[in-house]
């Protein structure tokens, strides 16, 4: 039976900016759409060129991706015609493959919020989408409001949507921009566009969170006909944000009726990589990934209730409606047991330590880890702190030197210019066997831009450590992820640190103080163990 | 037009506490429910007496409660009587008005983790659900499984609630228990069940977010003619959560076709608590609320595109699905680099600075805002420090004081004792007027804890105001946020502060630098400047 194709849309970049606190960088919107790419789907809009200087700046250099590339923008001003319309300028000189206009479909946003007729809306829509087309660009109209739109004037939206058509534009794309359509409703509409005459190969559907229903909305869209898919990774968006593709990819893929119904461009293989994807974007962001969240969630597959965990070790299809591995995640059972044992035990495997299956160092090494997730450090994302915990434990840990103290000291005040310059100063005082070595470094760079205390601290520590010199002399700190969270009932600051040595190896480590200096410090001082452990061979 | 009653079965206390990680005392039980009571659910689900001793210190002084507080239990084993079940007598033992028992309905699992004949577990599902109507309950039965029981054997899993039907029972109810099942299938098994002769007015759902789909499911159950939906507050429940009454109830009151065809027992007044109790179930917990959460996240009502945003100031209705003020929630307009001049004006008037829409000092302020932007500051989350700008642009900011220059020590070393422990120490030079105050302070609390070198930084700064010290003695810093962002092409520390006063007024200011001490101290300068705008009535 051969499948229908199914076209996912990503709006991450352009959407999901619109969430509350969000602003991505020219980079991390280049990360993401790699990402994406990777994943499979088909469209990235990468946000509305013009409109602000980092969309400019990520479209002047927009990575080259198998997805479509689509910069967003709105339908030409009344008044005035396509080709002189400064903003559809803008978007246009993006040079993307495809482009995405939003414009108007229901009577009342024409005349509250345009203040034109209904004729020159229409007018404008369908010059606007002409004008891209003769530009040689793939278009697709994003109809705002349509679902109210349809509601209060169905004939108008539907010519709204006809105009585009005939203009040429590739996708209609069915907008429920305030988020307030309920499902069935969706359902209904849908088969009505359709039945009045546009297919629904042609029609997209773009839906909001504001009822908690944008996810199922995408589903009754498709249901009822549509083939493409609006959404971001995770959810983000305006208000209550977009339909979570994280969400929608895996229930396509893996649930009927979808499942035997579509072809998507995400692959087996890709859907194993969504997890990761996921926390990579909530990384960039610096949001605490949310346990509950479906399919991704740490707690998606935890099974706390007593019955469910003794059912699950029984038949893990009797509480699992798919295998965790399918999207690259892993089911988590009361560490106490059996499971957590042989969960650590392969992940110390991975690191290269074989331990028994009966060691009870193993129970205690559980023990610890979860004493010390309680004071606020999180495993997770610090696999090399991990393994040197578990070596301590194992005595598979050498102490290859000891810090005695440091001091930083971070000073503000004005320069001779009677500019106020900042300046960071870090003394550090190391053991190494029987001899003490006395390091001091400031914070500045070449360029005389001061670098922060930590920073000072990190030179200060890596500038002299005898034998050890060399095999750290090709390290550096490639990212710095600074959060306060809960040690016990105190407020603490966790410090997690990406290390990469010339080799190109990269390696997270993790630090916790009610101290930011010293929490950064304890994951600095991990981050130069596990590199020594690494290249000194140590026995396993 | 008579609307038809729907039932509201809250499970926060049963079902929610299967959440990872979360553990209520009987006392927060009872504080949830008298919440939930004054919200206006018909029943409250309390906890299983007798499986672990909160859940029956709560139930030995169970609040009086106009909804139905309920029991949760499982049917009697198979082999003996419901009588000398001792489960079943603990759950009885608790004397509330209503019992609810979960039972098997799926051949598989009756077979697989029961291990019994599929006639046995009738007799104990019918046996159970008598013996709770005898001692005078109004009994309801769970039916675990139901979708997936129904999928395998149709005729099997309806004799099931048939039994507990014959046997007495008020309510069945259907629950996809894994929450693998999607809406459209929902609605059609519902719709079948009904037509096999159970009338929908004893039927309930119980649904499971494992595929975003849980609030979706439970309307598409009403729609099929469901009368009792099962949820929690904010979606806790097992792995990915139960389906979320703080989404479902606002849209069964105020959306349609819902709010015409239905009548719950919680009333309009009711209603624009939600925010409230939503808000005290996170204080319970210590969780952060989800910003993005329908009706109630803070961010539900927060209009970020320029676009919208101008639209909003034309007519509310043309962004937002329903008044946030009917749930208790408030429209936000925040600013950010897409927003236009109308967003500023709204977002200036909020914080009492009123602008011509002419005035050109907008753009200049606009311009700013993006500059910063690109540098790493983020005003979304940071209200104080852009009114702060803002006045300073407009010529509204006196200069209360200076800070002429500071140092801070961080230092770690051994103690008498021979133990490893910190402490940082900050000298901070202010000048106010012609008058020059220098004041140092530790890091230390009452208890000799050290808090890092910006506690120390806070206390020296806020020590010598010497006018200004009344204003600010009541501050604190509640709340801080770190992370590294791109400043241009260096990477630069974004920290966030978050104070509160005595009057219990919360603001956010945001400081940027490389280095984390300058960016938090910059966040703190701001947080005593906006308190000090504030409090001395600056003139607008």
């Amino acid at each position: 039976m051969t499948r229908e194709r199914l076209y996912l849309f990503d709006t991450t970049l352009r959407d999901g900016q619109q969430t509350q606190g969000v602003q991505f960088s020219a980079l991390e919107k280049r990360q993401i759409a790699e990402n994406l790419d990777a994943l499979g789907v088909d469209y990235i809009e990468g946000g509305w060129p013009g409109a602000n200087p980092t969309d400019s700046e990520f479209f002047a250099a927009a990575p080259k991706t198998r997805a479509t590339m689509t910069a967003f923008g709105m339908t030409k001003r009344v008044g005035r015609s396509a080709e002189n319309d400064d903003v559809l300028a803008a978007v246009l000189d993006a040079r993307t493959p495809a482009v995405c206009l939003v414009g108007k479909t229901h009577d009342f946003h024409v005349n509250t919020a345009l203040g034109c007729t209904l004729e020159e809306n229409l007018e404008s829509i369908g010059a606007s989408v002409a004008h891209c087309v003769a530009k040689g660009r793939e278009a697709l109209f994003d109809a705002e409001h349509f679902f109210d739109g349809y509601k209060a004037n169905p004939d108008y939206a539907v010519s709204c949507l006809k105009a585009a058509q005939e203009a040429g534009a590739r996708w209609l794309v069915l907008c429920d921009t305030n988020g307030g359509t309920l499902p069935s409703e969706v359902g209904r509409i849908v088969a009505e566009v359709i039945a009045a005459g546009i297919p629904g190969d042609r029609l997209g559907i773009h839906c909001h969170d504001d009822t908690g229903n944008a996810v199922a909305n995408s589903l009754a869209a498709v249901e009822a006909g549509c083939r493409q898919i609006q959404g971001t990774l995770n959810g983000l968006g305006e208000r209550c944000g977009n339909a979570n593709l994280t969400t929608l990819i895996p229930t396509l893929l893996l649930k009927e009726p979808f499942r035997s119904a579509f072809e998507t461009g995400v692959s087996e293989a890709g859907l194993t990589q969504l997890l990761k994807i996921s926390r990579t974007l909530d990384d960039i962001l610096n949001r605490v990934p949310l346990r509950s969240a479906p399919y991704v969630g740490a707690s998606a597959f935890a099974h706390k209730a007593g019955l469910h965990a003794s059912a699950i070790l029984k038949d893990p299809t009797t509480y699992e409606h798919i295998p965790p591995e399918s999207v690259g995640n892993a089911r988590v059972i009361p560490m106490s047991n059996q499971a957590g044992q042989s969960n650590l035990r392969a992940r110390l495997a991975s690191a290269g330590i074989e331990v028994e299956a009966k060691d009870r160092r193993l129970g205690r090494i559980l023990e610890i880890i979860k004493e010390r997730e309680d004071q606020g450090y999180a495993y997770d994302g610090a696999q090399a702190s991990f393994e040197l915990l578990a070596r301590r434990e194992l005595g598979l840990l050498p102490q290859f030197f000891e810090v005695k103290r440091y001091r930083v000291t971070v000073e503000r005040r004005k320069n001779k210019y009677n500019e106020m310059v900042s300046l960071s100063e870090a003394v550090v005082v190391v053991k190494i066997g029987e001899r003490k070595a006395m390091s001091v470094s400031d914070s500045m760079d070449e360029t005389g831009q001061d670098h922060g205390p930590v920073n000072a601290l990190s030179k200060a520590l890596a500038k002299d450590l005898g034998p050890y010199q060399a095999c750290i002399d090709d390290m550096k700190l490639v990212d710095f992820k600074v959060r306060i969270t809960n040690g016990g009932t105190e407020a603490v600051t966790r410090v997690i640190i990406d290390s990469e040595d010339g080799q190109g190896r990269r390696w997270q480590t993790v630090g916790v103080s009610a101290n930011i200096v010293d929490a950064s410090f304890e994951a600095l001082l991990d981050a130069i163990t596990w590199k020594l452990v690494r290249d000194r061979q140590v026995p396993e």
